[in-house]
C-alpha cells in the first residue's frame, strides 16, 4: 500500500465533464490499494475570471484581498472533486490550503510555505476518505489567507508529499511528460522516462512549462519522487529524481528555448570598485530577475555590460539604471528585444568537452550569430535572434542525437558513435 | 461614534458596478464617524451557479462539500467589496466566516451559531478598518466550513451585532422597508415606521420575504434594534424593536399572504390517546413542519384531522403517513393545494375583541369561504383558495384601515373610531 499525492491542473478539471473522468482515475489509483490525497488548481478560466471581476472594481486590489478572492477557485475545484468521487460511491473529504494545515509566511500573492501540519489529512484518510486538498494557497500564523504565486498548485502537492512522506508525487498535466524539446517545435522531441532535479530545474526556468520550478527545488531539497504524466491518457510519464540514482551516458537531456528575453546594454561604465554590485544590488531590490549578464573588456576605464530580463521588466530596468546615473555613471543604455534564449540542458555535459562547440557549431550552421553566451555545470544558453528559432532547436536537437532513442550515448560531434 | 453593523444582500452587489456603489454608501458611514461592520451575501446568481455546477457532477451531494463550495460565493463577495473600498481611498479588511470567529454546531447547510470570537474584528476596526464579513457561514469546533441555511446572512449580520453590542444593525435590501402588506398586491400598502419583534416574526414566518424568520429571533433574544431599509435609496426604512418600546394603540400592523401551503386530511383515524403525538411525531422526525392543525369532532371512535404542509412537503407527508398506517390506523389520506394562507398580525389584538370577526367577516364578503383557521396571540390566519387572494388581501388592509396613516387606532368594526 502506497501513499501518493496526484495533482491536476486547471485544465484537467476545466469542465464538470472532465472533473468527472479525473474523479475515476482517483478512484482507480484507490481501488489499487493506495492511500490518496489529491492536490487540485482552480477549473479553467477560473482564475482569470475573478482578476477580470476585481479590475473592475479596482484596477490595483490590494494584495490581501486578492488572495481572499483567488483562493476561492481552488476551493470550488476541491467541493466538486469530492462530489464527483462520491457520485462514483467512495469516501472523499476537500480541505482548504488552511484546514489542511498549510501555514505560509505572512506574504501575500506568492508567499512561500513555512510549515505542513498534515493531522487532519492523516485522520481523514484513516476514516478511509479520498482526502483532496486546494492547490495554491495557505494561511499565515495570524489566520490571513495566502496564495503561493505561479505554479502554487505544483509546490503545494511537492510540500504536501514531503510532509506525509509520499511515495510519489504525481503531477498530471495535458502532456505526456517532460520532452527532449518542445513537441510543437520538433516533431520527433521525445518524451524523457527520467530526468534528474536539476536538469528538470534548468528546463523548467528555461521555459519548458511543464513543472514550476520552485516545486522543483522543493521536490530535490526534500528529496520527493516526482512523476510528470498525462491526465487524459495512462502512459507511463517522466519520473523526476536524484542524479544519482539514473542511468548514466546521457549527455544533453533536453532543449528548451524561451522568447521572453530583452537585452539590455549600458555603455561606457566607469569602472570602479563596487559598480557591478552597485548596479544589479539595484535591479535586484526593484525585484527584477537579471539573467544572463556579459562584461565586455575595458578600454579607457570604461566598461560595457550587457544583460537579460524578462519582457515586462525591460522599460522598468532601464528606468531603475537611469535612478542610480549618480552613483553608476555611464554613457548611455540601450536595448534589444526579438530574442530569444536557446538552451541545452543535461547533467552529463560537464564531464564531457566539446558540448558547447557542437552547440555554436549547430546554430552557426543554420547562418544564426550568437548574441550573449552563458554556461553553467548542466547547461549552455545561447540568446539569438527569434527567428529562425524553430531550425535552431531542430538543429540542436539532431546534433545531441535527440532524434533517436534517448539511451543512445550523445556527446560533442567529436565523441558521437 | 457608533458601532453599526451593515448587511447587504445579493441583489445589492449583483454587479460589480453596484458592488462600488454600496461600497460608497458604506464610507459614507464610516465618514460621518461610525465604526463600521459589513456582512455580505453572494453576488446575485453566484449561489445558484454553484449549486448548478455541483448538480452537473452530483445529483445528491454531500452536505460537507456543498457547504465548501457555496461558501465561496459570499468570500468572492468580501474580497471585491474591500477592493472597491480601497479604490475609494479607504481602509478595508475582508474576512470569511471563519476568520470573523463565528463557530456554529457541527451541522452541514444550517448550523445554528454557537459562538461569536469577535477578537479579529475589533483588531480591524481599531486600527481603522471597515471590517467585512463573508454572510451564511461559519466554521466547526473541529475546523469544517458550515453554512447556516436560508436567510443566514441576515443571521450573521444580527448575530455579529449582538456580539459586538452594536448600536444598530441595518439590513440593506430592495424594497424600503416592512410594509403592511406586500405592495405589489395593495398599492396603497404602506411602509410601517416600526414593528416589534414578535409581530415581524410572523410576518417573517408569514412570507413576507424581507428578513429570515432565525435573524429576527436572534435580534429578539439579543435584543438588537434592527434597521430594514433599502440599498437604493436613503429612506429611512422601518426600526425593528421591543414592543415594550413602541408607541401603542395599532392593533393590526400587517397582512401577509403565503402560497406555498398543501392541506392534506387524514380521514377516520382510530381516536386512541397518543395518536396525535405519533402522527405528528413522524412527521417531525422526517422533517416536515407542520403549521396549522385542526380537528374535527369525534364520531364512532374515528376523528378527522387536517394541517397544512409546505407545498415541497406534501408527497413526502403522505408517504410517512402512509408507512405508520400500522401504528396509527385511518381510512384515508386527501390532499388540496392551490390554496394560500392569509394572516393579520399585531401585538395589539390580544387585548382586542373582534378582530378576528372583522377578518372573517372582510374574508366573507368577497365570497370567499374559509377553510382553516388558526389563531396565536398577536395573529389569526384564515387558508381559502388562492383566488382571489388579491381581493381578500386588499379587503382585508382597507378593513383594518391600514390603507390610512400608521397611528390611526384600528379594531374590530365595532370599536372602529
Amino acid at each position: 500500500m502506497s501513499l501518493i499525492v496526484m495533482k491536476f491542473g486547471g485544465s484537467s478539471v476545466g469542465t464538470t465533464e472532465r472533473m468527472s473522468r479525473v474523479a475515476q482515475r482517483i478512484i482507480d489509483k484507490k481501488l489499487q490499494g493506495d492511500r490518496v490525497v489529491v492536490v487540485v488548481s482552480a477549473m479553467g478560466d477560473t482564475t482569470d475570471d475573478l482578476i477580470d471581476k476585481a479590475n473592475e472594481v479596482n484596477d490595483n486590489p490590494p494584495a490581501r484581498e486578492m488572495d481572499m478572492l483567488l483562493t476561492t477557485g481552488e476551493q470550488i475545484s476541491v467541493a466538486l472533486l469530492s462530489m464527483a468521487i462520491h457520485k462514483h460511491g467512495h469516501a472523499a473529504k476537500s480541505f482548504t490550503g488552511w484546514q489542511a494545515g498549510i501555514v505560509t509566511e505572512a506574504v501575500h500573492a506568492k508567499a512561500r510555505i513555512n510549515d505542513i501540519s498534515p493531522e487532519r489529512i492523516f485522520s481523514a484518510l484513516d476514516e478511509g476518505n479520498i482526502v483532496i486538498v486546494a492547490g495554491f494557497q495557505g494561511m499565515t500564523e495570524n489566520g490571513d489567507i495566502t496564495t503561493l504565486g505561479r505554479g502554487g498548485s505544483d509546490t503545494t502537492a511537492v510540500a504536501l508529499a514531503a510532509a506525509i512522506k509520499a511515495d510519489v508525487c504525481e503531477i498530471y498535466t495535458d502532456v505526456d511528460g517532460v520532452y527532449s524539446t518542445d513537441p510543437r517545435v520538433v516533431k520527433c522531441a521525445r518524451k524523457l522516462d527520467q530526468i534528474s532535479y536539476d536538469e528538470m530545474l534548468e528546463l523548467a526556468n528555461l521555459g519548458a512549462a511543464v513543472l514550476h520550478p520552485r516545486a522543483v527545488e522543493y521536490a530535490k531539497h526534500n528529496n520527493v519522487n516526482l512523476v510528470v504524466r498525462s491526465s487524459f491518457n495512462q502512459n507511463e510519464g517522466t519520473l523526476v529524481r536524484e542524479a544519482a540514482e539514473m542511468e548514466q551516458g546521457i549527455v544533453v537531456r533536453g532543449i528548451a528555448s524561451d522568447k521572453n528575453v530583452a537585452r539590455i546594454s549600458v555603455l561606457g561604465v566607469e569602472d570602479v570598485p563596487g559598480v557591478l554590485a552597485k548596479m544589479f544590488g539595484a535591479l535586484a531590490n526593484n525585484g527584477i530577475d537579471v539573467d544572463i549578464i556579459v562584461q565586455s573588456g575595458v578600454q579607457d576605464g570604461k566598461a560595457d555590460f550587457s544583460f537579460t530580463v524578462s519582457l515586462s521588466d525591460r522599460q522598468r530596468a532601464i528606468d531603475v539604471l537611469a535612478s542610480i546615473k549618480t552613483e553608476v555613471p555611464y554613457r548611455e543604455t540601450t536595448y534589444e528585444e526579438g530574442l530569444v534564449k536557446v538552451s541545452i540542458v543535461g547533467a552529463g555535459m560537464v564531464s564531457n568537452p566539446g558540448v558547447a562547440a557542437t552547440m555554436f557549431k549547430a546554430i552557426s550552421d543554420v547562418g544564426v550569430s550568437i548574441k550573449m553566451v552563458s554556461t553553467s555545470e548542466i547547461k549552455v544558453s545561447c540568446v539569438i535572434a527569434a527567428e529562425p528559432v524553430q531550425e535552431v532547436v531542430r538543429a540542436l536537437h539532431t546534433a545531441y542525437g535527440l532524434d533517436t532513442a534517448q539511451t543512445a550515448f550523445v556527446g560533442g560531434p567529436q565523441e558521437r558513435r
